[in-house]
Formats: C-alpha cells, sequence, structure tokens
C-alpha cells in the first residue's frame, strides 16, 4: 500500500542528526547568556508540614546572592480562578502551589523558596541558610490510605466532585467518577466464567536523562524570555504566563534540545521561579535540577490500586466487567485516572461494563504525564486477567482477545465509538510473528502476552514553508523535537511537494516565531504538526502553479502537479527549476498551515515476551521481547520502532524494577540514578518490532501516532510470562526479585500448592 | 489626510528598544559558540603587486593555531560565470578576490590570508609569520588617472564595454554608457545662459560605528551556519553560498543586530573565510574586523570625477544639461556610477540631456552602497551649477527650480517616466519654511539650498503574522533591523488589524525561518517588508471572518472588520474577543505575504543650510540645517525624521570632512576614527526636518521609503552657503578647512577679484 509514496515509509537520515551525534546540539543546561546568574531551589524535607515562618535574612546577606524569593513573591491568586494548560482545568493555586509552596508543604522535595547568586555553590549554601519554621504534619503515601476515613488531610479546601457533581465533603478524593455500558449486575449474573484481582503499581518515574533546566530574562520593557527544555514552548509559555499573571504574549520561549521527556517535560516547575528572580535582580536567571530534585520535585506517573473483574460465556465471549480504580495524583488533584478509565477495556468488545475512578492526592509529587498515562496501570490489571481468563477456558490467550477484540463501530465505556482501528491487526501480527510459536529454548522460561490501547490526542499545530532558489523548501515548526518529528513532519511535506526528505529543512523555532503548536506527547507530534506541514505544502503546490501559470501564461486551473512535476499545455517543469524561476513572478512563495484536529486515531499496542525467571532469587530475565504496534501510517519506520523500543523498555523496568521506594516519613530513599534501577541495554535483549499499519482514515497519510501505545503491554505480558515461568501470578508491580521470590515461597507454602 | 489611520503616524516605542537601550541586544562581536576559535586576516601592505609566493608553514606550525586558508583553499572558479548578488551582476571571480586575493592583490588592505587560532592575539601573531613574496606593481589611485592610456591596469581580463558593447580593449575603465533624451547639442544652442564646471569628490566611508564580525560554523553535516551583522541575511546566504560553491539551502544565516550599515554591510566579506577555516577545523570561528580593516578592508563609496554643464532661457527654463561621470570602482568594477547618471538631473524636466558614465577601476577598496549610492556625488555638481544658474538668471534658487521641477510624466534621460513624485511639492516645503526667509543673524555666513532624488528599490520580502490568544499577534519578518523597521513593519500589520503597534510583536528571524526577503537598504524595508506584514495582516483578517463566521454560523462573506471589529447580522466581537476563542474553530490563525513590488516610488529631499566661514582659517561652521523630504506617508514620523538627521549629519561630514587620504603608494593614512574626521554631536546644530507626504499611489499606505534622498542635497547646499559667505565656488569634497582657505585666497588674489 505505501507504494504510492516516494518519501513516506523510507528512512532518510535525521536532519538534526550531526548535531546531535557531534554534541554541537544546545541543550537547556548548555544555554547561557551575558551577567547570567545561577539559581537554586530549596526544597521541603518533610513530606507533609505546615509552614509557620521563612526567614530569608540570612540567605538575602550572603556574599554573591542577589536576590531571594519565595511564594509571597508571586502576584496574589484569586482563590477560585481556574485554567486550563492542556491537562483538563486546574485551580490556578495548585499550579503556583506546586511552583513555590504557600502555607504548607505537601511533599517532600516540595519547592519552597528559590535564591540566585553569582554561582550555583553560593546560590545553594545561601538557600541552605533559609529559616523556616515547619510544622510537622502525619503524611499519606498511597491511594487506599489516603481515602480511609481520619486520613490525613492535604488540602481543607479540596472537596470530593462526585459522579460529576460537587459536594461539601473535604477529601483527599479530589473526583470519583464512573462509566456505566449496559447492565454489568447482569452481565456478570450471565456470565459462566468469572475472574478478578486486586492489583497495585508503584509510582515510577519517565527517567529522562536531562534533568530540568530553565533560564529567563524579566527584560526592562516587561516581556520574559524563558529558554528550555520542554515538550511543549507553548505550554511553557501560556503556564509561565498564568502563574506569573502576565498575557500570554508577554512570554517567549525558546525551546532548546530536549533529553527526554516522556510527559514529564508538560508541566512548568523552574521557568515562573526563574522569572521571579530575574524581575528581582535585571538579569538572566538559570536553574538546573539535580537528579534527586527530579525525582523528589517533578511528576513521576501515579501509583495506583485496581480493583478488575471479568466475566465471560464458555465461549470465551466477555459479557461484563467491572473495574474500581484509585490511581494517586500526588500533591494536586490529577488527571491520569481519567485515561485509565477509558482505556481500561478499550480494547474489547464488552457489552456490560462498569468502571469507577477515584483521583486520591497524597503526599507525594504531583503527577504528570508518563507516555499513555494510567493506561499501563490499567492494563497490567486487565491483561493480567485475561491470562487467567483463557486459561480457565482452555483457550489460546490470543485467540480469546480475539475474540473479543474492538472494532470499527464498537463504543467503550466511557463513550466514544471507534473509527477505524487495528486491534484485530495487531492481535493477528502478534499471533502469525515467530516469535509467538518459537520454542522456548530452556527451563524455568515462560512466555506471557498481552495488548494495549491509547487514544492519542489531536491539538493545534501550526508550520510555514517557504521555497528556496535551489528547489529546497524551509519548514517551521514549532514541536520540539524529541524522537525525530523533525524528519517524520518533513518528509510529509516533502511528500506532497516531490522532493526528497532532505530537500525539506525543518526548524523548531520559539514562540514568537511560529503560530500556537500543542506538545510534544499524546502521540500527537507526528499526527498533528505532520498534518500541519501536509496543509501547509499544498498550500506552496497552489501558489507554484500559479506561478507556473505565469510564466507559461495558462490559466492557474490547468497546471496539474504530479510528483513534483508541474505541467500544463505541452509546459513542463520540476519544483526545482519553478523555483529557481521564482524570481521572475511576484514574490517568494511562502505557505502556510494550522490544524486542530479532532478525528484522531487511537492504536493498539501488544507485546510477547519470554523471560527466564531465576528460582533461587527470584530474578526475572527478559530472553526474548517483540513488541507490535498499529501505527496508522509509518512515515518514518526507524523512529515508529525505535519508539516501540523505547516503550518497551520502559515498560520492562516499570514492570520488574523500577519504583518510588518510600520510607514511613514520605521520603523517597532511592532517588538516584543508581538506586532507583532503571533497565540498561545491558539488561535487555534488542526489542524486536513489527509495525501494523492500519491508516487512520482522518489524517492525509493515516498516521495514527505512536508514542505512547507500546508501553501498556509490557508489564502485564511480562507478568504472564512470570506465571508461565514459574507459576505465580504477580499483583503487584515492580516484579522485582524480592516480590517474584517471596511469591514462589507463597506458592510453596500455600495449601494448595 | 492621515487621519485616516490610527496607528500609522503615530510614535510608539521600538519594540527593540529596551534591549538597545539597556545593552541586551546581542550584536555580531557578542556572539560565541562553545568550542569558538578565533580568526585573523592578514591584508597586502601594498596597493598593487603580484604575489609570486605564500608560505604558510611558520603560521601553521604557531602554538595554539588551528589552521590557515588563502585562496588557493576556496572552489575553483569557473572563470566566466556571472553572479547576481543583488547588486548587479559581477563574475564570481571578482566576489571570490575580493574576499581572499589570488595572484595579485589591488588594494592595500586587500585580504590574502586568514588564521583560526585558540584566541585572536595568537591568530594575528601567527598571521604575521605568513612569508608572502609580493613583486610591487605601479597603483592608479584616481579615475582621470586610472583612464589615461598607459595607467597601470588592475585586471588583464577585464575588457572595456562601450555603449552597451564588449570590446576586446583591456582597460580599467569597465563600463562606458550613455544617456540620451532629445538633442543635447541643439539644446544647448538655444540656451541663452550656460553654467559648466568639472567636480570631484573623495572616498568616503559609511563610518558605521560596529565593524564587521562574522561566526561560521562548517557543520559535519555539510550546512553552514552564519551570524553576522548584515543588512541583508539572505544576501549573506547567497553570497557566501555563491562563493563556497554550495546551494543556497545549505548556509543559514542568523542576523545579529547591527550597528549601522548604510549600505556598507550589504557584501560579504568575512563570512566564507570563516567558513572556510571552520571546514578545516571543525569548529566555529568568529573573525572581527578592526576599524583599520573596516577602512581599508572594506567598500566605501566612489570618489568621482564629474563634468556637467547645464543650459537654460533667460526666463529660467532649462533647455539643455550634459554630464560625463567617472566613478572609481575600487579594486572591482563597480555599480555606482549607473545610479549617478540616473539621479544626475533627475530632478528637472529637461528636454534634451546626454550622460556619458563611466566606471573605473583603480587601486583602492572594492567600493560598496551608501546611502543613495552615487546619487550625492552627482547632485553637488549639478545642484551646485543650479545655483550658479539662479545667480545669473537672477532668480531665486528655490524658483528656478521649481520651474523646472520634476512631475508625475516626466521622462528621466535614463528611460522611466515618473509616477506620482514629490518634487514640487519639497521646493514648496523648503521655501514656504521659516528657515528660508529666517535672517542670517552674522557675519560671514550665508545660507545655500539643494535638492536630491533617489529612486529607492523594491526587491521581495516575506512576512508571517499569527495570532496569539490574548489579542495580540506575533509578526515574523527577515529584514534586519537598523532604523526601527520591526516598528514601521509591525505599524503597517497593526493598522490592518485595528490593534496598537505594542500589540504586534515582530522578530526578525534566521534565513531559514522566514521567506526570501531582500536587503535592508534601497529605502526598501519600511516599503516592501511593511507591504509584506499588511498583506499578511490582510490574510489573517480573512481568516478571522472566517472563524467569526463559523462561530456565529453566518456566511463568511457576510462578515465585516473595521478598525478590528467584526461584524455580521447583529454580531460583534473585536479581534481580541474573536482571538480568545480561536480554540474553539479550526486550529490556529496564521498569515502569510510574500511581495516583489516593482512600482516603487522615488523620494526627493531638500537641504536648507546656514554656515558660518571662518574667514581666517577656512573653517565651515555649520549654524542651522534643515532637512526636507518627501516619505510619501511616514508610518512613524520619528524614524523618519531620523533617517532625514542622519542622512543630513552624513552628507555634511562628506561634505566638509571625511575623505580617504591616500599617499602616493596607495595607502590610506587617515585610517582611524581619530583621524578620518566624521562630525559628532559637538560639531552640529540640532537638525530641523520637515516631513512632505505626497503618497506612493503604488504602495498600500503609500509609503516611498526614506532612508537615502536625505543625504543627496547637503554637499550641494554646503558648497551653495559657503558661497554665499565667502564667495568662492567649491568643486572639490571635502570642503574642509585648508580647501576653502585656499579658494579664499586664490578668490584674493585672482585678477577679478
Amino acid at each position: 500500500m505505501s507504494t504510492q509514496y516516494t518519501v513516506v515509509g523510507t528512512r532518510p537520515v535525521r536532519h538534526d542528526g550531526a548535531d546531535k551525534v557531534t554534541g554541537r546540539a544546545i541543550y537547556g543546561g548548555d544555554f547561557t547568556a551575558a551577567g547570567l546568574l545561577h539559581g537554586f531551589i530549596l526544597r521541603s524535607p518533610h513530606a507533609h508540614a505546615a509552614i509557620k515562618r521563612i526567614d530569608v535574612s540570612k540567605a538575602t546577606a550572603y556574599p554573591g546572592v542577589k536576590a531571594v524569593v519565595t511564594a509571597d513573591d508571586m502576584p496574589p491568586a484569586p482563590g477560585d480562578k481556574i485554567v486550563d494548560l492542556g491537562e483538563g482545568e486546574t485551580p490556578l493555586s495548585y499550579v503556583r502551589g506546586n511552583v513555590l509552596a504557600s502555607g504548607k508543604v505537601l511533599y517532600k522535595g516540595h519547592a519552597v523558596a528559590a535564591v540566585a547568586a553569582v554561582n550555583p555553590h553560593v546560590a545553594e549554601e545561601a538557600a541552605r541558610l533559609i529559616e523556616i519554621d515547619y510544622e510537622v504534619l502525619p503524611c499519606t503515601l498511597t491511594a487506599p490510605d489516603a481515602m480511609r476515613d481520619g486520613a490525613p488531610i492535604l488540602h481543607a479546601d479540596l472537596r470530593m466532585k462526585e459522579l460529576g457533581q460537587k459536594t461539601d465533603r473535604v477529601s483527599n478524593i479530589s473526583d470519583h467518577f464512573r462509566h456505566v455500558m449496559g447492565d454489568a449486575e447482569k452481565g456478570f449474573a450471565e456470565a459462566e466464567v468469572v475472574v478478578e484481582g486486586e492489583f497495585n503499581t508503584s509510582t515510577v518515574h519517565q527517567g529522562y536523562i536531562e534533568p530540568h533546566n530553565a533560564t529567563a530574562l524579566w527584560n526592562n520593557d516587561g516581556r520574559i524570555h524563558v529558554w528550555c527544555s520542554t515538550q511543549g514552548s507553548f505550554v511553557v509559555r501560556d503556564a509561565t504566563a498564568c502563574v506569573l499573571d502576565q498575557p500570554v504574549s508577554q512570554v517567549k520561549v525558546t525551546p532548546l534540545e530536549i533529553g527526554g521527556g516522556f510527559g514529564g517535560k508538560i508541566p512548568v516547575y523552574l521557568e515562573p521561579v526563574a522569572a521571579l528572580l530575574s524581575k528581582k535582580t535585571g538579569r538572566p536567571v538559570r536553574i538546573l535540577m539535580s537528579r534527586q530534585d527530579v525525582f523528589e520535585g517533578t511528576g513521576p506517573t501515579p501509583g495506583s490500586h485496581l480493583k478488575v473483574k471479568i466475566g465471560a460465556r464458555r465461549d470465551g465471549k466477555i459479557v461484563a466487567a467491572q473495574a474500581w480504580l484509585a490511581y494517586e495524583a500526588g500533591a494536586y488533584p490529577g488527571a491520569m485516572v481519567g485515561p485509565g478509565a477509558m482505556c481500561v477495556f478499550a480494547a474489547y468488545d464488552i457489552a456490560n461494563v462498569v468502571i469507577d475512578g477515584y483521583d486520591v492526592v497524597v503526599n507525594k509529587p504531583s503527577t504528570a504525564a508518563y507516555r499513555a498515562p494510567g493506561a499501563t496501570n490499567a492494563a497490567f490489571a486487565t491483561e493480567t486477567l485475561m491470562d487467567e481468563l483463557a486459561a480457565k477456558l482452555g483457550m489460546d490467550p490470543i485467540e480469546l482477545r480475539l475474540a473479543n477484540a474492538a472494532k470499527e463501530g464498537t463504543r467503550r465505556a466511557d463513550g466514544p465509538k471507534f473509527r477505524k482501528i487495528g486491534c484485530v491487526e495487531v492481535l493477528q501480527a502478534m499471533k502469525n510473528h515467530p516469535h509467538y510459536s518459537a520454542p522456548l529454548g530452556g527451563p524455568n522460561r515462560g512466555r506471557g502476552v498481552a495488548i494495549g490501547f491509547w487514544f492519542n490526542v489531536g491539538l493545534p499545530s501550526s508550520c510555514t514553508i517557504s521555497v528556496n532558489a535551489d528547489g529546497t523548501v524551509n519548514l517551521v515548526e514549532g514541536s520540539t523535537d524529541i524522537g525525530g518529528t523533525r524528519t517524520s513532519v518533513a518528509m510529509q511535506a516533502a511528500e506532497v511537494l516531490g522532493l526528497r526528505a532532505e530537500e525539506v529543512l525543518p526548524t523548531v523555532v520559539d514562540t514568537d516565531s511560529v503560530g500556537f503548536t500543542g506538545v510534544t506527547g499524546g502521540s500527537r507530534t507526528t499526527f498533528a504538526t505532520g498534518w500541519a506541514a501536509h496543509d501547509a505544502a499544498q498550500d506552496v503546490v497552489r501558489q507554484m502553479k500559479e506561478r507556473a501559470a505565469k510564466l507559461w501564461e495558462a490559466a492557474p486551473e490547468s497546471v496539474t502537479c504530479e510528483r513534483g512535476v508541474y505541467q500544463s499545455n505541452g509546459h513542463s517543469a520540476t519544483f526545482r527549476e519553478l523555483a529557481a524561476r521564482i524570481g521572475e513572478t511576484s514574490g517568494p512563495v511562502v505557505g502556510r498551515a494550522a490544524v486542530n484536529p479532532r478525528g484522531v486515531g487511537g492504536s493498539f499496542a501488544g507485546a510477547i515476551a519470554d523471560v527466564e525467571v531465576d528460582p533461587e532469587t527470584g530474578k526475572t530475565t527478559v530472553v526474548r521481547f517483540t513488541s507490535v504496534q498499529d501505527a496508522g501510517r509509518a512515515i518514518h519506520p526507524s523512529y515508529v520502532e525505535g519508539q516501540m523500543q523505547g516503550g518497551s523498555v520502559q515498560g520492562i523496568g516499570w514492570a520488574l524494577n523500577e519504583e518510588y521506594f518510600m520510607n514511613g516519613s514520605g521520603a523517597m530513599v532511592n532517588s538516584s540514578l543508581l538506586d532507583y534501577r532503571m533497565p540498561t541495554a545491558l539488561d535487555l535483549p534488542m526489542i524486536d518490532t513489527q509495525i501494523v499499519e492500519v491508516p487512520n482514515p482522518a489524517h492525509p497519510f493515516g498516521v495514527r501516532g505512536v508514542g505512547e501505545a507500546n508501553i501498556v503491554p509490557p508489564p502485564a505480558a511480562l507478568a504472564n510470562a512470570i506465571h508461565a515461568a514459574a507459576g505465580v501470578r504477580m499483583r503487584r508491580l515492580p516484579m522485582n526479585p524480592p516480590a517474584v521470590m517471596e511469591a514462589i515461597w507463597r506458592k510453596s507454602t500455600s495449601p494448595d500448592s
């Protein structure tokens, strides 16, 4: 099918390749400016405490210190102002409160004050001299604990929303919602086989290599210029403006290169603080986080507590499903349980469903997005139970899934009906993959499968394209490039223009220099910014036809364009030939487009995992791993494969090792990359990939977006593989050696073993 | 007339004001990058010499040196390749030869070799170790000398073009052309009064405060990134690509702020050399010129030798005019005599005209544009003779000019017929100005007037505009801002959109991020880039109407827009209100436009000068000076006035003091700002200005462009004032104290005194 394209589906070298591999690319931490000051943020040592007094006098007097700020330096926050910074509506006071704590600290690592000084060491030394009287309060660290009556309350003003209605109940539960489809009770009554279980997942971090950073200059004319690493320059612009009570156009954000984000580099932490320090000093101020700051002060993905129940007929048809999801929002109300509920049963066509979701605040860092946020937790439960169900029914686990797979027209419990999707095709590709039928090759080994869904998002994107006299074009976009999107976006323009990918030169510019563009996240960049590039290229083609018509004295509508060759009435010219003659017509050719796509096609992914479980240590080794995903259309297959491999590795880390290991007083005790055990290349086999292409009918090239769904299946697939290898059902992440060993011991000593 | 506008004609603070006055703006010399190397260019000590041998071995071996380049490092130049870098066609070999001399040096200061080293001092020390065997040749320094038979020949391959035909004659005259209208011989036969004279003007420099600078990185992927101060980022792109034999899209130019240019920052000098050094070292290389480099190695404006003759009837009607113009091109064929010939009689409606122009190479730096290049030299002759003619006829000098002034429909000797112009209106404004009738106020004082013309240029410009949710817009342009054009361009967009100037935020971006845009020069930026901004704003308005229609469920063609208020069928919304709701419609709004205007309206300027000539020293003090100019429409009157004042001051300096003072061997002996005597604020009175507005019918707001015509009248006006004060007719620039004193002595000792 992709043979109709000449650029889409090929694997050109990325435009930023040389800069990235030679170290020439400028990241946020590299940025400098004349007169630069260095900021340091003082963070709370307590998980929950009232701030009785802050005395900054010693810090302010410390030689080399230029300014100290606290929450008092922020503009007064109207208590009830609600803002939407791209991740749903939230009170402005919470956004500001997470940037600099006011009145209370809600987690260890919560920012309390900041110092700007002539160098980072002086800034840190001075910050340590800030005297804060804390009244330490009891803390609550998990959703089940925080939900109980009598739990320490984080926010005295947080009133629970119950089934869409505001209530007067002060609670750590910010929201309890319910999705209902059909009659779950009736469905379970009809079920002949029921599986159910209670699951827990730990808080985990995205683990990007590059810590957060921001430099800000609050200029004398009132404009604020921010340089930082971010997934969304316009989100930083809008959030910084919002926190500082400025119009959005007063803030200019220059996005520098970014060393990973995965959802965690969407919120602002440092930018408003750097701006406040700059306002006080009149100089640019740069703040860099340490790794400990990143773990303790930025947003990990929620820990969660889930109860899921699935009922089926003997023939394998699932007739009812129920889920109870409680997600830890961290210190401020969150948004991740929503997508969790959207995804928990999304892969299946089930008539009777009830889903209860609880968003629960706890004394941990305020959570942020992490690659299909909420979906991985949910799939861990559902897909583990699907494996149990298949075993109980004596069915092949993929066949069971195929028998219930969501298709075009299937309605999700949260409302939407699927347009064309690739769930069945992904399952078939898994079934047909050599890995699925290969011998395991050794003792203590097992194989597990799982699938997962992510709905992907749309959001606005803008592009402009200008034509160079040498027949190339320059493409301007606002999407920060994390995974090769300069190229996957440029390729879509190249396809329209009949050029090679290398002949489209993409540039990611600052927020003053391109139209509004949403975050690089939600699997949206190749989809939506690519769409804008497609449309801008079409705008160029239309104008090139007009120019050809002018040169040939022909009617514009008589000019055709096929793969970059323009023709009319016996005249013919390539894009390059026409470009060279633009000067003879009526000025340069500049195309533009902006899109805000609503018809977004979700993506399904599957994983086949072979593990070997050491019976003496409980250590799980991943022996072979295959990721399968519906890309819709793979614009640049290498980068699709890279996303699939990256998502798989992160899912494996989450499954087997990673967790915020908290002590009883709410301190994370493993906040370094030495102790927070992410898998390295040495820990894993090469991740195999198979791209499935079920084109998204809503996108000009059929793109779906592939950044997220691939992280969803790995934990469940590994849990199922561990069960196959060691006979134990794991209900808790991470499934690290002590946990697996304990399960093995428990099984060996249980009455029915 | 301008009351129809709300923004055009007002005087908002410039958008880059805070950065400029606080020193925050980044100029080329401020730019730095990781791993930066420092370049130094070795220049010829001889005005004319053959290079027999260059030995760079000692320089290369010098500790800290990373690379040495000479002309041999440039790509081989096909001898006959002709390029057009925005200032007319020229052989590529000449462009390359001026960047690094090959085979011969043609002026003292000619670049010969360059060194990149760890710091500028090491680079210079090493460069001094480069051994060059020169065979010194006789030099020729003035047009009359270079034109004589037997003069030293600069280019053995330069064959004179004679009246449009190539000849075989090897000569220092690159071109002799002639414009003929009517029958000059017959006209002079009819004339009752004839004035004539022979004039000389010295080579003068634009005298921008900021020396040239360039940093280049030849990246591992083959792309070349240049950061520099330039009047035209796209000219630097194209010229650098051309010299280095690269496609234009392989070069990206980021224009930094610029500390003056006046035409002299259009050519490339350092950029290709920095790129070659970067290619050899793999590191970015910065080269900064010293003031001496600027004087001796960059392009001043031509010295010239002119013979002009004007014949009139007794009633003041001019019936014939003849001009013979020989301009010094410097070391390579130039382009300035062409405009000189276009402007020499452009102010007057004369039936019989013959103009001969000679472009002559001499052993001085290759000339560059300087504010109305060529016109000031020509007007010095014509306008001095007009003063003599008025005296002979007993007419008021302004009345004489009014009686002969060019009008709409007047044809110039070089071909074009004027569209609507403001020559008469400028003369009338001068006549009516209080200055013209004010008493002189003291002895030894005199008043002179003169007028001048510059045709202005068009060239392509591109803009994009994106709408912010807070009701402001961002404007992206490619015109480097020398005199406040960010604001004069933004104001035109603001006028269309119904916004305040402050609500349009302009950004000057690099060549990858905006469509092709010509130089900031030729008085074109407010005219052409402003036009592009006007059109891009109209593209925004069109889309905003569509969005309003969508929100109101109305037909797009039913929506009207008046001063930023959109209405249809009882609905009404301001731009700001609509902008806030764009998110509800179909994506961001991005407008774009590119223009290549051909119908450019020229500008006339006049000067009234009062001087006092010290009879004992010959020193001329400017007592009062008024500049009058037709702006067409003054978008930002303060910046129009600034151009008029700046042009006047430069014209005064050229008239009274400035010159390349050469010794007999062709060395400039005053190449410092101490010895090259430009007027300072202490030397001059406040320059009064009067803006005349005769709107240019070819521009949406009537803009003409005001950067140049104002420099044309001052030398002639001052010569006429000196005559009025001291009774001497000055035929040579500069009219410095020795020259005036000599003229006074000569007059006092002449038989008819």
